[in-house]
This record gives C-alpha cells, structure tokens and sequence, in this order.
C-alpha cells in the first residue's frame, strides 16, 4: 500500500488540473500579450481564474497578483512593502515560527535598520495577542502571520490579529502567509483586514510553479522585477499560463466543498491520534482545540526515535511523511520552528509531520497505525540494546 | 490554413514536452526537498536536465538556476550583481534597443545613482565596437546585451564584446540575455566571457513560467528571493517541476539537429524575403548578412499600413504575426526598438514581425505570401480612397 501524508510539502495534482494544462499548452498556447485571437483567448481564460480566485477569498479579481509560488509571494509582500519606506527605523512584526521565506526576507531589512520585534507565543504556537498589542506602535509598519503554521498546524486568530492592527497602527500593512490555509479554510481578506496575502497552487492539488499574492486595492507595494505590463507591472513576465489554469481548476474543484472536506479530514485526524496515542507508548504530539489547529497537519514526537530513521522505515513501508517542513530538510537538522516553540532536544529530534489531504482515506490511516505500531516497537527494541 | 508566425513571442510546446510534464504531474510530484523517494525520484529528474542544459551551452551542471522565466533570469543577473556593490557610481552598459526587462531594471539603478551607458549602434541595432570599448572603463561593473533582438532579430557579436570585456574592464560582469537565442544557436559561455545568461523555455517549445539564468562559478550575485536553500540558494522556493522537466525536454529535442535546423530555417526566411520584396511594393525590411541577424525573426514595414490593422487583416486570415514584441504591445504603440534604431515614423507604424520556428514550412510561407499581396493592395486602396 502506498500511503502519502506529506500533503503539506505538496500535494498530487488532480486530474481535471492535469487535463487543464494539458488543454492550455496543446491549444491555447498563445502569449496572453499578443494582439491577436492566440493571445486573447488565454488571456479571457487568465481572467477567469483571477475572478475565481478572488471569489474565494472575497476581493476583486484584479486584485490577485499571480506569482511563481510561495517563497516569491512572501519576499514579493515584504520587499514590496519595506523596499521603498524612507523610516528604515521602523518596526515589523513577525513570529519566530514563520516559514524561512519571511523569516529570511525580515533578516534582510533588519540589516537595512529595520527593529524587527519577534510576538511571543503560548505553548501551541499561538499568538499572543497582548503581547502583540504592545508591540502594535506607530511606527510599526508590516506585520507577517502565517494563517496555519506549516510544521505544526497552528492556526492563528487572523481576524483577531487584524482588527488589533487596524486599532492600533492603521498605518501598518498586515501580511498573512496563507499557503497552508487557502482552498482548506473560509477565508475573507476583507474581514480579516489582510493588506497582503500569499498563496501557493502546490499545496491544494494543483501544480509546482504557480501561486498568487493577494494586493488590497490602495496598497501600494514595489515590484521586484521590472519589464513589461503584465499582472498591473507588479509581476512583470510571460504569464506561466499551463500553472494559472491548472491552479484555477484546483481552485474551483477544492471551493466545491470545503467545509465538508474539513470536518471529514477533523474526523480523521482525531482518530488517528486517537490510534497513535492509545497503542504507542511514549508519545507528544502538538494539537490544539478545534479551530485553535489545522486538521490538515499533526506533529508528533515518538520520543527516543529519531525522526528521519522513522521516516525511511515508514518509507520502506510505502508511507511517506516528512520530518520538520520540506524545504528545510536539507539544510539542518533540527526545526527551527520547534525550537522557537522551546520544545526539548526529545521531542525535536523525534518529530514527525504527518499531512493529510481531503483525498486521504481511513484505510491508509489504519495501515499507517499499524505499521507505526510494529515500527515503533522495532525501533525501541534495537535502541535499548 | 492556420500559420503561426509570432514564435519570438511564444511557441507552441512539443507533444514530449506535453508528455514528460504530465509524467512529472501523474507520478513524480513529490517535493524535491522531502527526504523520502518521492523527493529523490523528482529531484534526480530535476539534475538530468540540468546536466542537459549545461552541456548546451558548454557549463557546469552546478552553473544552471532555474528560474520562472526571462523576467526573472534578467532582473536576477541584474540586480543580482547591481544590488550588493558599495560603488553606487560604478558604470553599467548596455543597448537602448534591450527588453523592457533589462532597460527598466537599469532604470531602477540610474535612480540609485549607477552611471547608465548605451552603447551606440549601426543602422541594423548591432553593436558599434569602437565605442563599446570607450565606454569599457575601471569603473564598469555590469555590461547587459543580448544575443538576438526580440523584435529586429539582430545578433550581436557576443565573443567579440565578451573579449572585449575581458581585455578592457576585468572586473565587469557580462550579462546576455539569450531567451531568443538558446535551444537555436551554439553558445559556449566561457569562450565568449559569459558571467550570466538569461534563457526562457517557452520560447523553444517547452513551457511558460521556466527558463534558467547560468551563473558563471564565482560569480556572485544576490538572490532576490529569500528562504529554502533551493537553487543553491539563489533561487529559493518549490521547484517548478513539470516546468522543468518539460524544458529539459525540449531543450534536449531542439539539441537534436540545432545546425540543420538553422540553416532551414535561414533558407525559409530568405526565400519568404524574396517572395516579399518581389511581390509587394515599398517595403522596408531589416535584415543583414547571415550571421549578423537571426534566422527566426523578420521585421518588415509595408509603408502606409498601420502594423495593427495589417495584423488583424492577417489574423483574420489565420496568420499570427506580431506587431513589435507581444510584452510591450497592450503598453504603447510604438515599438522602443525600432525608435532607438531611428527608423522613421512611417516605418514604425507599419513595422510587421515575422517570427519563425524550425517548424515553420514552406507552405505556411506560401499561403501567407499570398494572403500578404491581396491584404496589402487592399489596404492601400482603401488607403488612398
């Protein structure tokens, strides 16, 4: 049996995706800037997924920017925010748990001068919103919240975080890392009083290449590339057309039914914890009230087995799963993200993300737990030697 | 008949190229960052193609960054080099006649104070040497021209002006931007002094939103992106996989015959010319000897028809041609190119480009020859109405 639970370093692409692009790259393969009919006929199609899209997450359709992904949405927010700010003093507010492409691109502008004010955090990963309230001053001008945190699930208050923003710096741009939220939770930028938001088609089915980084109308950011017209001449380049009608499809496949696909993935995750916890002894595992946590993610920590020697048992099993998040994998060992949620040496060394898609079934999760079961054991068994 | 004649601005992806990335979306859509063998399998996929495009152009394999596309390979090179430099009146070099990539990236650095040269150039845009080698001086950082002109088709002695750059300002960096030259001319990047090249796949038929930039080793540039470690670094973020892989594919079909294709093509276009020249009146065409222009491209202007009414009149036709360059069409309607090649306006107004794939064939030549002639007499007979 193979049995995939890395869903949150990225998912299989849905065939009606597939079948998207393939449509796209054999027929309407025209550059959506040609004058001609070759041109208009994708860039018509280029427009309906920006209107699906905006739909989605209630705004306008012109104001979703399409990207090559992730990392570029949220250095692209960042940049385009701070770049072009004379007060190099300012504040910006982010969490030590956020995915590297913030954290990194906050390095930067701390070089520039920039105070960068780190918000504490509860034991789950979760803000602390007086903390944050503190930190809230006048000067303070972008803050950069992941929605769901891509290691442990931690979902934060967003709408909480941005009316406390709107309050107490109304100058302040609020930036929301959404790749691990959008097409899984409702989301409503308006609401929320998101400025900035990213996205990333990989994630929700659709294929590599291709996200998108929401804009307010009125927000006024610096592009990173310069060119031509293309996306307002924010991100100026051929569009990558086979990516945008494809995550259009994603899209519109995965808004169909949301909510249910939640509540059945919840169940899910429960039972499964319920089955680690109930057979494996030794076991910390990171989750949260409902609504305080994504069901699509759960870390646990099977203490006194290394993380990467249970990932390539499970492997030899057919069962992939990740330790800490993909991208960092090769660059350490340990995970920066539950170290700044000061967990011991213990548990980070034994930390284990399962990821989970509305398409993972309760037999994959069954043969997992027992393969889990025996694995464990195994391991334990060879360690005390 | 349906005769695509825009390939400068994008090209029809081959049915390997389609193939390959859907084998890529069906079964290796793992993330090349996860540890297990889903990751390994895409990403052992992801270093045959870049082995494959380091041979084309005579480079190491480490040497290859993908990128999205030629946006971002120029603007990367650009301010990868740019960006870090304390010498804020460090001289950078480059043509007038560029891509709106190139030209607005150096306008962001004449604003921070860089001292902007263009190079002068002959009445058919290539390089006037001698003064290229005034304005090679201690101070030169950064020289940007590119192989081929995306809308004249000129092509530039790159080995010279490499040579020349070697000899005159050591210390500078040379930037080509080769999207209309990749995957259709030999290119050695050492032997012409090369430090980074742009290149883009969907225009040698692969697909939009890939292409690389070749970083010569030790040179070194700043990321524009922060985050993973991905692309050593330079580039972060999820790898575009399907893009990728498809571009590999393409690039590995296009390697095939690249010699023979040339020369087809050149004959082709030649004999398109001929067909012109006889056969309509007051035409003003750019081309020069062979080897001082490309094949591919043909820019012609039948004086007294408006470019966008003839290319509609040719549309409606099924033949797709391109006023000036697909990027900058929906911006304004005069051709930047052409206007720094001091054409006169009655030329600009009707300049028509031609584009070709070694695809193209003579039939298609034919048929369109043939529309041309009526098209033409009609216009200026209503014209002189």
């Amino acid at each position: 049996m193979e049995v995939y639970l890395d869903n949150a370093a990225t998912t299989k692409p849905l065939k009606v995706v597939i079948e998207a692009m393939i449509e796209t790259l054999e027929s309407t393969y025209g550059n959506p800037s040609s004058l001609h009919r070759k041109g208009l006929a994708v860039e018509r199609k280029i427009k309906e997924v920006r209107k699906t899209i905006g739909k989605e997450i209630k705004a306008k359709s012109s104001e979703v920017i399409f990207t090559s992904g992730g990392t570029e949405g949220n250095n692209l927010a960042i940049f385009g925010v701070l770049d072009h700010l004379k007060d190099k003093k300012a504040r910006i507010i982010t969490l030590s748990t956020e995915h590297k492409s913030v954290l990194n691109a906050f390095n930067e502008f701390e070089k520039k001068g920039f105070e960068v004010c780190y918000v504490k955090m509860d034991d789950k990963g979760r803000v602390d919103l007086s903390h944050l309230e503190e930190l809230l001053q006048k000067n303070t001008v972008l803050v950069s919240i992941s929605y769901i945190n891509n290691e442990t699930g931690t979902l934060q208050p967003i709408q909480s975080i941005g009316n406390m923003i709107r309050e107490k710096s109304s100058g302040a741009k609020f930036h929301v890392d959404a790749v691990q939220a959008f097409g899984k939770i409702d989301i409503d930028v308006k609401q929320s009083n998101i400025h900035l938001m990213t996205a990333s088609a990989h994630k929700i089915h659709g294929p590599k290449g291709v996200g998108f980084l929401y804009v307010r109308e009125g927000t006024h950011i610096k592009p990173m590339f310069f060119g031509g017209a293309q996306e307002s001449s924010i991100r100026p380049g051929t569009e990558n057309t086979p990516g945008i009608l494809g995550f259009g499809t994603s899209v519109k496949e995965l808004s169909k039914n949301k909510r249910e696909a939640y509540e059945s993935v919840l169940t899910l995750k429960e039972y499964f914890l319920k089955g680690i916890v109930e057979n494996i002894e030794e076991v910390i595992y990171r989750n949260g009230e409902t609504g305080k946590v994504s069901p699509y993610i759960l870390n646990v920590s099977f203490l006194g087995v290394k993380s990467e020697v249970l990932l390539h048992s499970l492997e030899s099993k057919g069962i992939y799963v990740s330790s800490g998040s993909a991208c960092m994998s090769k660059e350490q060992n340990y995970s920066h993200v539950l170290t700044a949620m000061r967990l011991d040496d213990k548990a980070i060394d034994s930390a284990i993300r399962f990821s989970f898609s509305r398409y993972t079934t309760r037999e994959e999760l069954d043969y997992t737990l027992n393969q889990l079961k025996i694995i464990i054991k195994d391991l334990r068994m060879i360690m005390k030697r």
